[in-house]
């Protein structure tokens, strides 16, 4: 059973799973910091440097939202430090599946697509 | 082998394939379009009647993005007639595993989802 499961919003357009799913990943940016974070990249650096050039307001819009939505936990870098990473929670691994068909249809159907991120 | 597979664009992002396929589905509306055309929606009046509502200019938008795209096929409603439906080709039915993948992290993951749509 999931850990934590999110209560319904009312702003919720339906009840449906997949409009429900892009109210929280509908948008270019996201799923690529969650492809990121799966690839072991964590830090706020990491994501910038990934080669789509997140804009920083982007980024930090993104992982507050992924943060509220329980998809990604911010922890200090190490005790008492300032700085942060992130990681993926359960919630989050468990975007692996979405993330790995979007994956195959993009090799499939979309030219000159390849696989070139290697895990950190 | 895909039937039609499309060139890249000079636009890209990166060679990635997920972010590849977040430029053509990423946002809030498009796999809902994909979704109903799964479910055998098909008429323009089709997909303004699903429960998310979804603007009619940005309807209009996305049918047309998807057809440019390959992802869905513009089909006069019979020989001669100026009314059109959609269909998803080999490219949009391959999109089943995604929205597969999406379908059962909202029902885990968002309180209160539930499948309500039925195949026409």
């Amino acid at each position: 059973m999931p850990s934590r499961k999110k209560a319904a919003s009312p702003q919720r357009r339906s009840p449906c799973p997949v409009s429900c799913a892009l109210e929280i990943l509908g948008d270019r940016w996201t799923l690529l910091i969650v492809r990121d974070l799966c690839l072991g990249r964590t830090r706020f650096k990491d994501f910038t440097s990934s080669p789509e050039n997140i804009p920083t307001n982007i980024l930090t819009d993104r992982l507050e939202r992924l943060t509220a939505e329980g998809v990604i936990a911010r922890v200090p870098v190490s005790e008492g430090a300032k700085r942060y990473r992130y990681e993926l929670t359960e919630k989050g691994r468990d975007l692996r599946p979405t993330l790995r068909a979007l994956t195959r249809w993009g090799l499939k159907w979309e030219e000159g697509t390849a696989i070139g991120m290697k895990p950190l």
